[in-house]
C-alpha cells in the first residue's frame, strides 16, 4: 500500500516534514494559505541542516475542498486554528484515513475525536528548530526528531508504515508507546519556556544565565511533572534538571510562542496551558505557578 | 515639648510630609543626596492638591554627620538603601529619639532593631500618590493619608504628639493599634500591583481592564491575606475584592516599583517580596504565586 499524504498548514513544520516526504517521491498534497500563489509559481524551498532542496512541482491547494482524499493527514498548523479543523478535514478523509496532530499541548486528539468520532487519530511531537523565513521558504536550523503515537487507532500498522516512510526520507522518528506520556513530557519544556520567554520578553539563554530564572523554570517544570503524575503519567522529577541542563547547552532560542508574540500572532494558550491546568486540577493537583503564567500570557495577548 | 524632626531621604514622601511640617513652623532637618546644592540655593517646592507652597529656607544636609540630634526621625528613603541605615542614623539619635520607618514591606523594624537595640522604633505607612518631578520639586497628586504605629515604644505619647503635629499641618494621620496588621494590609496591594505592573510592563488601569489580570490580582491578594493569617494577622479575605474595587476606581497609576523599573533603579524586592514570603513560609504557608512574581522581578532587575 502506498500512502497518500496530506499536509494541513504548510509552514515551518509542514513544509519541512511534508517536503522531506515529497522529495523522496511520496505523494503529498499541501494546504497553503497566504503562500499559495507563490508556491504554485515558484515551488517550495527548504534550507535544511540535512541538505537544502527545492520542490519545483508542489501539489498546492488553497482549500481542502480541492484536495483529494488522503490516507494520512499531517496537521501542522497552530492549535489556535483548531476550532475549524474538523470542518477542514472532512473533505479529505475516507473511512480509513489517519489524522496525525503534529501540534503542541494536551487534549487535541480528544477534542477532534468529539467532532470526528469515527476517525482514526494519532498525535505527533516534533523536536525541531525550524522557521518559515519567507513565502514558500523554510529554514530547518537544528534537531528534527519526530515522535508519533496512536490516540484511538485499532492497530499501529499504518503508523509503522508512516515511520518507515519518514525514516527513508531521512527523518529521525519513533513510535511513542504512550502518546499521553509523550505529550506531558514535551509540555514540561513547552509550558516553562514558551510562557517565560513571552512574559519576560526574553530568550532561553538569558533565562538560563539567571539563577532566579533557572530556579523558577525548575519549579514550573516540577509543577508540570507533578500535574502529570496526578493524571497517572509517571514522569520522573529528575526530568526537570535534565531539561534545564539541556536548555543550558542549547543555542539561544526563541520558542514558537515567543515568535508568535514577536509577530503579534495568537498564542497557543488553550492547549499548552489551560487544558493541562484543567486536567491536573480535575485529578486533584493545582499547578499554581503554571496557572499564573497562563493568566499573564492572556493579559499579554490582550494588549496586542 | 517641641519635637525636632529629621527627614532621611527627601524625595516624593519626605519632601511632602517633612515639607508640610516645616511649612507650619516645625523644626525639620532634611537629608538630601543629589538635590542638596539645588535646595540650598533654591529651597524646596511642593505642588500639592492641598495647596502649593515653597520653602525658601530649608535645613538641608548632605550627610547625617552634619545634622543635629533629632527627636523624631522620619525615614523616607527606599528600603534598597537600608543596609546603611543604622550607620546613617547614629549621629542624629539621642537616647529618646524615635525612628519612624515610613517605608513599604515587612521586617524593616525588626532588622533595624537588631542593629540599634536601644532605639525606639515605629513604622509609618503612606497612602499617597506623590512624585519627585525635578530637583527640590515634589508633586503631591492624590491621597496622602499616613498611618503610624509603634514597634517597640514603651508608650505612644510621643507618637500622639507627632500625630497632633501632622494633623495641625493638614495631614490625615492615624495611629495604628497594630503595626504588623497595618504592614500586611498594605502588602496586599503592594505585592500585587508593584510586581504585576513591572513584570507585565503596564499600569493599574490596564490590569483592571483585563478579566484575566483582575482574577490573577485577586489570587495574589488572597495568597498575601492567607500568608498574613498564617502569621496570626487576621486580615479578612473580603479585603481582596475591596482592593480590586478601589483599584478599578483609581486613576491610571504606576506604583513606585514601576517608576523604579522605568528609571532602572533598584527594586524593593527584599522587603516587599522576599521577607513576607519567608515569614509566611516559616509559619507554614507557601505563597506560590507571590514567590513566582518575586523570581520574575529579580530576573527583570538582572536585565538592567
Amino acid at each position: 500500500m502506498t500512502i497518500k499524504y496530506g499536509v494541513i498548514g504548510t509552514g515551518a513544520l509542514g513544509g519541512f516534514y511534508g517536503g522531506m516526504l515529497a522529495k523522496t517521491g511520496h505523494e503529498v498534497h499541501f494546504l497553503f494559505r497566504s503562500d499559495y500563489e507563490f508556491v504554485r509559481e515558484n515551488g517550495l524551498r527548504v534550507d535544511s541542516i540535512l541538505g537544502d532542496f527545492h520542490l519545483n512541482k508542489v501539489n498546492a491547494y488553497r482549500t481542502t475542498d480541492d484536495m483529494p482524499k488522503c490516507d494520512v493527514v499531517l496537521v501542522c498548523m497552530k492549535t489556535t486554528g483548531n476550532k475549524h479543523l474538523a470542518e477542514q478535514l472532512k473533505p479529505i478523509l475516507h473511512s480509513k484515513s489517519v489524522v496525525v496532530l503534529m501540534q503542541n499541548g494536551l487534549g487535541l486528539e480528544e477534542d477532534l475525536a468529539l467532532e470526528l468520532p469515527k476517525t482514526s487519530i494519532a498525535g505527533g511531537l516534533a523536536f525541531i528548530c525550524s522557521n518559515k523565513i519567507g513565502p514558500g521558504h523554510i529554514a530547518h536550523l537544528d534537531f528534527g526528531k519526530l515522535i508519533i503515537g496512536s490516540h484511538n487507532l485499532a492497530n499501529c500498522e499504518i503508523l509503522e508504515k508512516v515511520i518507515s516512510n519518514f525514516q527513508l526520507s531521512g527523518i529521525n522518528i519513533e513510535l511513542a508507546p504512550d502518546l499521553k506520556f509523550a505529550r506531558w513530557q514535551k509540555l514540561v519544556w513547552n509550558v516553562t519556556f514558551n510562557g517565560m520567554t513571552v512574559v519576560l520578553n526574553t530568550t532561553t539563554d538569558q533565562l538560563m544565565a539567571s539563577e532566579e530564572a533557572r530556579e523558577l523554570s525548575r519549579e514550573l517544570m516540577l509543577e508540570v511533572i507533578r500535574g502529570a503524575n496526578a493524571c497517572g503519567v509517571p514522569l520522573k522529577e529528575s526530568l526537570a534538571q535534565q531539561m534545564i541542563d539541556m536548555t543550558i547547552r542549547m543555542k539561544p532560542y526563541a520558542p514558537s510562542m515567543k515568535l508568535d508574540y514577536d509577530y503579534r500572532r495568537p498564542l497557543e494558550i488553550a492547549y499548552i496551558y489551560s487544558r493541562p491546568i484543567e486536567t491536573a486540577r480535575k485529578a486533584g493537583f493545582e499547578m499554581h505557578k503554571v496557572a499564573m503564567l497562563e493568566k499573564q500570557l492572556r493579559f499579554v495577548q490582550e494588549q496586542y
